[in-house]
């Protein structure tokens, strides 16, 4: 069972994360609130995402697996404003989704989650933590894309680096200690990663969400943020790549 | 003969109108202003439409016949700004249509008329008529566009009603008696239509537009407004699709 | 040797203004400032321009010849605003270019200039001259567009024309003398010019800016212009297109 509200622009915000990842996802409903975990076609970037009913407007769910096609509820926020409420009731018997808003009501069928597992996320003990703002990580994609289709990032005791190279062109985006929420880093780590995937997700999330990054020597990096007021939370997860010598 | 002027705006307007109908039309001028009748080259809608020599800023004409190309006065327009002034000359000697605006002056010539019948415009009888926002429809368009490629209309005792739906999916635009401006409905009346006419038509009219519509069971609806202070009419008539069962 | 400061606008409008004739320009750099001189490859428009040290925001260098790709610089400017301060330093060893913005450094090789002649900027002893605000090229270019892909410019002793058509349409912007920043003609010339040079260029001009102009009968327009506050100057030379008899 779910009935419950939430205003267009969380919702939005959540869809767009998460369809950096998959089209298609299993989203798990309680009593608390939702979560889901997913991972993308080639295996490199995971999403792990929860909300807590605090996020939503009206909330009353039971414990539920919904399989939501993420573009089928991108268009219907597109006929929404902000500060809309959306409506979403599952209607049980006929396997279905119903969201309204205003005097607009769209029907869409589930999706079957017998074949969609929960993807494990790893546990991992990364070294280096540090918080930044959205708005630097936005800057230095930006930045590589104009050069090349991977980005290396850099931590050291004192600073954050964004650098990408090609063909004798070179772009490097360093902040300072000064420049970053927080640092806490005893050595220097350096991974290489796939720009598209890194830029996707960047582009989502406004310029003034502080992210928390974790790291390790050609490790995956660990991206968290808030939404929602805080009571939605996203852990973004990016494989290395190796580095070709 | 015919020396005029009139508000960008205006002529923008209605070239937008007749525009999603055909590319070439037959204007009728006379002293007391113009009219047009078109019918587009599947012959599923028609627009009927006239402007009263008021709308004008100025207006000269005698009884005469112009065969336009709407996509070259689109472009000229382009060229305006919506308050600007166009003055239209018709000379009659070159067989073509001068328009200025500003300093600029454009000189096209006239396409011939006579393959350029009126078509005749159905009288019907409709027995459900109902006034109803601009805003309403575009929005119960926009919602079908991510849906189908058509459209039912229902119009109840008590409401009006947009629903598109294929494979399993739907969406549907409920407006109850207070949210019209009018309701003149004795019975419930059903047609489907191809959204593409609709939406094309729907969307160059002002959201604060106030449209007129008449309709029956599988019958054409006929869709009526004013433009340019009251000066200007339009009627828009689109045949139902037929169902298939 | 060059150590420079510059704001971001005066950078871009040099590379706008350039980037319409060239893609790859040496520029030639000496302790005043910075001059080049750059041919489009089918030898139709030339431009010559000049900035001078007050132009940057700070200013150090020797005389040295820098080749450069002017996309690569654009596409570097788009991570700024209008208002940025761009470093740019020359890496004589590395033979590159560094351009700095807040936090982001790029660097790129620079070009090998030696295959890169300066042209030869043709003296002309033009009769007709006029001074004209943007905004009225840009208008009687874009009325143009509509029409043909190529114009005609006259001069009369009381008024300057641009006309252009093509299977019997025709355009044309008029303008009287009082609608001119100053009129210098003792007879009339007329010259014919292919648009897409011409509309290229003057789209990089601002609407306020004056432009001076000078003409003769089928011989090429000079059009000069100054920008970064009167410190930079451009001239540009456009070879008339031949009429066809």
């Amino acid at each position: 069972m779910l009935n419950a509200e939430i205003k267009s622009d969380v919702l939005k915000e959540l869809v767009e994360i998460v369809g950096t990842i998959v089209d298609e996802v299993k989203i798990n409903m309680d009593e608390d609130g939702l979560s889901l975990k997913a991972v993308d076609p080639a295996h490199v970037a995971m999403v792990d995402l929860t909300l807590k009913s605090d996020g939503f407007e009206s909330y009353e769910a039971n414990e539920t697996e919904l399989g939501l096609n993420l573009n089928k509820i991108e268009q219907f926020l597109k006929l929404s404003g902000p500060s809309d409420i959306i409506k979403i009731v599952h209607e049980e018997e006929e396997n279905r989704l119903t969201m309204n808003v205003r005097n607009i009501t769209q029907k869409m069928p589930l999706l079957d989650t017998a074949g969609m597992t929960d993807p494990n996320v790893p546990s991992l003990d990364l070294p280096i933590n540090l918080r930044i703002k959205g708005e630097h990580l936005l800057n230095g994609v930006k930045a590589s894309e104009n050069i090349s289709d991977h980005i290396s990032i850099t931590v050291t005791t004192d600073g954050f680096e964004i650098f990408s190279e090609e063909d004798e062109n070179e772009v490097e985006m360093s902040l300072g200690e000064d420049e970053l929420e927080e640092l806490n880093a005893n050595e220097e780590v350096r991974s290489l990663f796939a720009l598209d995937y890194f830029s996707d997700m960047v582009k989502c999330v406004s310029k003034d969400t502080i992210l928390d990054i974790e790291m390790g020597a050609d490790y995956p990096i660990k991206i968290q943020f808030d939404f929602a007021d805080d009571n939605g939370n996203v852990r973004y997860l990016l494989a290395p790549r190796i580095e070709s010598t």
